[in-house]
């Protein structure tokens, strides 16, 4: 133990300049806390020349991150160039067949291939961890693999793209549109070069499924992720929610039930006083409930250079101390495939439509509801706008098969316009 | 690695009967998650015969916790007792000289006691873990150690007595008075046979001193914390401090300083909208600030058989999956002993005085703060009330030694009445 553990660092972008940042400033304090050296040998990156702001003159350089990867001289190949396949997957493929540990924070692959990944290396006898994946700095990893590795996991949520949750707190801050938050969000350079992977809610999709896999012992299941972006949601929704004491938040809700595994990754309506309701901008929130613990609510930065450095320097400071959890928390190849259970646990709704100005219209929608079995606990006709009036209902506790069956007949009723909106609102 | 992990339990209070509870029922969990049985094999408390609630029958028994400890059929000793010498501490002791690993809950013991324990268990080459011991179920020992394990700590701050946030809630929620929300704790058994240990802060303070030697390298010191009580808070500064926008907490605060390790348990204000400033009843709160990972905020439940079990069990998981980190993450033999700075970092500070209906009665106290340095931010008097009119005074950022200056020059102002309360406003 008492020999350097060498790391060798594919992607030099955001995240592995500060993992070089924090080993080249501290690297006395990481040899007090581990015993060892912790030392980098040699980076790999697209372009060689790039100035990154930080001297790379000590380390070896690989044009080719499998050839960085299957080094004699690292021990932990850190994975930092990001793309669900291509060189991030071979190269981790061949570190793992190599026999290195392995660090990345991928979520993107390891939601794709995770359980492929976690099964090669613990043939090995290698850990591959995760941590920077899921939430940036927070721990939560860490908090749901050994922190409730005692407890039954009853349910996890969490607000883990600070890009929606920046979108939809200034929609509600500064009154903006949908577009013009957007707008803004993009030209501070906060989304992805497809957007969609933030607002269309794939990106925290793919921790979800991460997450999901720990608490449930079950093998990762991206494709069972319910996804629902926040483009639906206007200014209109965010007020009335506002007025009924909620917050809207892209919310990730993991949930085993009778039926499967339940995974929503979609707008939710939650109380503006509880701990997701309060939070604002880019900061991550991720919520674990535990049959003996109860509820344990994690908060920190999801992103940015120094956070995420943090977290895979977790990882890679748990390697240097000998610490060998496996990948899940449980042998990969003890993880069971699930059913997925789409909504299969009730709730209650907030649904927005947009109701025609015609005789009896109100009626035809409670019919419409009455009919698919969804009853009503509040109903407000906004202020009229010409010919549409915009309506407001919040259900009792009902299925989403009911409420989707609902919204099939307001087609019907020939006094709605447009698609409705349906929001859940998830007790937190 | 296949071998049985065999646990002793001493004490079968509240806790002890919490872990028993989780290793009876989830079996085939632990053993899912770690590759190997987690069995208890022999427990111990002062009466045999008391009927606790779980089936004790399948373990041996023993009447000196001390015998338990150095029993050939336990790997694990768990000391669930408390008390921060007698058994508890002897029996730690004796399992340390037997090479055993230790988990407990006992901060009361750790602070006083845990450098020597600590170093005695690692120069056996075993660990002595204590979860449970800060901030009941929240994973903030291991969050700290292992999640900001590449990080410089800035700032270690948190709510940790469930007790005195209930009271300082009900206070403010009810309108109580603190004798009245003191009493109503009370009843519902919130209290420490001993008060003091909670509404003083030695408790909270005990946790605190627990933190700040994983955060600094430092021994611990709980002498070194200073401490302060929430005894003398009146319904008037809460509401004074809210009409201002803050709520007051009994608040823990340690940072490491030019001149030492300054640790702080004391009443704060800090904003209404921050994520302190929103805790309400009992729940715990810990902030970690690093410096790459910005700020960390943990919530969950401080005390009960469930949370506190679930930690316990966290570190027996750790434990069984091989993980060995020192016990205060870097070897105890390391860790330095530092000056304690008594209030280094300047701040703000909240003052009420109760100011006698003399002409320049005002003037006074203002002259006196100036002479002590201390500059005005922001002064209000309140209605009369007879002879006195209590007036609130919020300072620019001062040192604690100034604040005290000032006070000391309020009692020779002839205009002052009773001790003035002085709040620090923490930045948060
Ligand atoms: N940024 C964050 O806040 C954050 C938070 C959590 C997780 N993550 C994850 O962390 C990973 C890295 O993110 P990032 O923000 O640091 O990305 P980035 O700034 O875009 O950097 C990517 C790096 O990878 C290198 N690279 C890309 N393809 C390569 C290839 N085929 N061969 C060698 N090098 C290659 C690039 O080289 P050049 O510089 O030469 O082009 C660049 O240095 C991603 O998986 C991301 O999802 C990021
Ligand atoms: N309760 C919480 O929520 C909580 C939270 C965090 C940390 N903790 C810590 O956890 C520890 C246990 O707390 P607890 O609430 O479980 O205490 P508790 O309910 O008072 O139980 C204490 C147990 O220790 C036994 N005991 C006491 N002295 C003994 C001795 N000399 N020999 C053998 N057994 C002895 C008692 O035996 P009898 O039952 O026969 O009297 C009892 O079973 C303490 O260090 C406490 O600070 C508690």
């Amino acid at each position: 133990m008492s020999d350097a553990l060498r790391l060798g660092i594919a992607g030099l972008g955001t995240v592995g300049v500060g993992v070089i940042r924090i080993v080249q400033k501290h690297a006395d304090m990481l040899r007090a806390r581990t015993g060892r050296d912790v030392v980098i040998t040699a980076v790999s990156a697209r372009s060689k020349d790039k100035d990154r702001g930080v001297d790379l003159s000590a380390y070896a350089w690989e044009n080719d991150p499998v050839a960085l990867a299957a080094r004699d001289d690292v021990d932990v190949y850190v994975e930092l160039m990001g793309g669900e396949n291509g060189s991030a997957k071979a190269s981790i493929e061949k570190a793992i067949a190599c026999g290195k540990d392995v660090v990345t924070a991928n979520k993107a692959l390891l939601a794709h291939h995770g359980q492929a990944l976690a099964e090669a290396a613990e043939a090995k006898g290698n850990v591959v961890r995760f941590e920077a994946a899921v939430a940036g700095g927070i721990p939560v990893i860490k908090s749901l693999t050994e922190g409730l590795s005692a407890n039954k996991v009853e349910r996890v949520m969490g607000v883990m793209n600070g890009t929606c949750n920046y979108i939809l707190t200034r929609m509600e801050d500064a009154g903006l549109s949908y577009k013009e938050a957007f707008d803004e969000a993009d030209g501070l350079g906060y989304l992805e070069a497809d957007p969609n992977l933030d607002v269309g809610g794939i990106d925290a999709g793919h921790k979800l499924a991460l997450l999901s896999s720990i608490a449930y012992g079950t093998q990762v299941d991206f494709e069972g992720v319910e996804l629902e972006g926040i483009g639906a949601i206007t200014i209109e929704d965010i007020r009335n929610a506002a007025d009924m004491g909620y917050k809207i938040k892209l919310l990730g809700v993991a949930q085993m039930t009778g039926r499967g595994l339940e995974q929503r990754m979609s707008p939710c309506l939650v109380p503006a006083t509880s701990p997701l309701g309060q939070l604002v901008g880019g900061t991550n929130m991720v919520v674990l409930e535990g049959d003996s613990v109860g509820q344990i609510v994690l908060r920190g930065a999801g992103a940015g250079e120094g956070p995420t450095a943090s977290a895979v320097m977790a990882d890679v400071m748990d390697i240097a101390r000998g610490f060998r959890c496996s990948t899940f928390g449980q042998p990969a190849a003890s993880l069971k495939k699930t059913a997925s259970a789409r909504a299969a646990v009730p709730a209650p709704y907030y649904i927005r439509i947009d109701l025609l100005d015609k005789p009896g219209a109100m009626g035809k929608v409670a019919s419409a509801l009455g009919e698919a079995g969804v009853s009503i606990h509040r109903m407000r006709q906004h202020d009229h706008d010409g010919s549409h009036a915009p309506v407001v209902i919040v259900t009792h506790r009902t299925t989403r098969q009911a409420l989707e069956h609902a919204i099939e007949l307001f087609g019907q009723t020939g006094v709605v316009s447009g698609d409705p909106v349906a929001l859940r609102i998830e007790k937190v």
